[in-house]
């Protein structure tokens, strides 16, 4: 099933069907499933990010192909970093091009949304504490994550408000070792993997980050990029495509002058 | 003014007074600091961490005399970090020493607690968004940070389940360029220095994260640790004071078998 949320106008959460319409939600799918009754049809709301994660944790270098494009090895560990939840956007948001930027790369990804929490979540049991899947575009200005990362911390590059745009729907019914994702700038492909060829698995990132954290619901795992990345520029538009999801579209537009932030999605 | 969070048992905000007494408030600290009537007394309530953190940043090698102990050169760009809010612990809680821990680090720091948030906040403009400081134990793993800092990235070795406490209190009169702040283990001083030698001040930390990051009311920035960090082991009790806030206590107790987690406080 396909969980959204959205704005109709009071902010609600429901189950995206084939044929368009959306059954509302009585409350929070980290909460229970069961609709209301209400329907209401996907081209009369407008949709929003899946979910507003507490916290982001996303892992670096953990495709085959993408360490190999990046002449680098591949980690020893998880590379893990966190982003802040006021970097989501939702579909159709701009990714807001910063007036630092100088190279800024768009970075397909599936992203975990965690249904229910816990610690020391074993591998075997890293599916329990999976609500599903979604569309998620990792944004990382690379000049500044180089400078970052060379002192072995990174935040920075990774977390300008809109840099993690996620849509549109989680998907609940995936096998989370056979994920294709795409992505597309201008409509054509630049990126295609699939998360059977992801170093760290979905399940080995869920058990590896719980060893030290307790996960809550709504936590948000990027779970890294695949080869094919590159730069974006004002005016071109982002796609990221995992086929039973659907795709995530943003265009990137540059930061205007006097612009002084922006709410949590 | 201080201001703390309690549990009597209700979780409530509150001014500590000098002669051991709370005003308690009538919500939030971030929304009002209207205080309600009723008056409680400190030994009568439990003190909670003062904030439960939306984000929590985190300085490294932010101390000219830390970065030299270390035989490392100081940042070239400000060294950030993010710690989940789940590591939050309050007075005297117990810092849980992780089974896969091999040399667990205490570290004294100001805390600094967003009260307004914003972005692209001036240095000139920071304290209007600062509610106050508190004190911070920026607890770290040094062998998993090692291996992570090594890869470029930074989160498991600081981010374990209550390596972030903060406490007693938020003190909201304070100059953040002159902040004395004390580690104490077992009664034994080990660190005693002064915000005056942050390498990036306060106020250059805020306009740094914000020119990114929309900060947010609640947001934590810990401010970097001085010279004289060492390892503590289960059994040793420390303290980290600021004259001004007051002492935050924490026990160090050895993980328990069959350990799950824990809510966030």
């Amino acid at each position: 099933m396909r969980i959204v949320r959205y704005a109709d106008p009071d902010i609600r959460h429901g189950i995206l069907e084939r044929d368009g319409t959306i059954r509302q939600l009585a409350g929070s799918p980290f909460e229970s499933l069961a609709p209301n009754g209400k329907v209401v049809r996907l081209a009369d709301v407008r949709l929003l990010a899946p979910v507003v994660p507490r916290n982001i944790y996303g892992a670096g270098l953990n495709y085959v192909n993408h360490a190999r494009e990046m002449n680098l090895p591949l980690p020893a560990v998880p590379m893990l970093f966190m982003k802040p939840a006021s970097a989501v956007i939702g579909p159709d948001a701009p990714i807001v091009y910063p007036r630092e930027g100088e190279n800024v790369h768009f970075e397909a990804e599936v992203a975990v949304v965690i249904g229910k929490g816990g610690r020391r979540i074993s591998e075997a049991k890293a599916r329990e504490h999976i609500l599903g899947y979604t569309c998620g575009n990792d944004v990382s200005e690379r000049t500044i994550q180089a400078a970052e990362m060379k002192q072995g911390c990174l935040v920075i590059g990774k977390a300008f408000d809109s840099f993690n745009p996620l849509g549109p729907a989680i998907e609940t019914d995936l096998d989370p070792a056979d994920i294709e994702i795409i992505a597309r700038v201008n409509g054509v492909e630049r990126q295609h993997s699939n998360t059977s060829d992801l170093v760290y698995s979905v399940a080995r990132l869920v058990s590896h980050i719980s060893s030290a954290i307790t996960l809550l619901p709504g936590d948000v795992i990027m779970t890294g990029t695949p080869s094919g990345v590159g730069p974006v520029k004002p005016g071109d538009v982002v796609e990221i495509e995992i086929p039973q999801v659907g795709i995530l579209r943003n265009p990137v537009v540059a930061e205007a002058a006097g612009q002084t932030g922006r709410s949590v999605a």
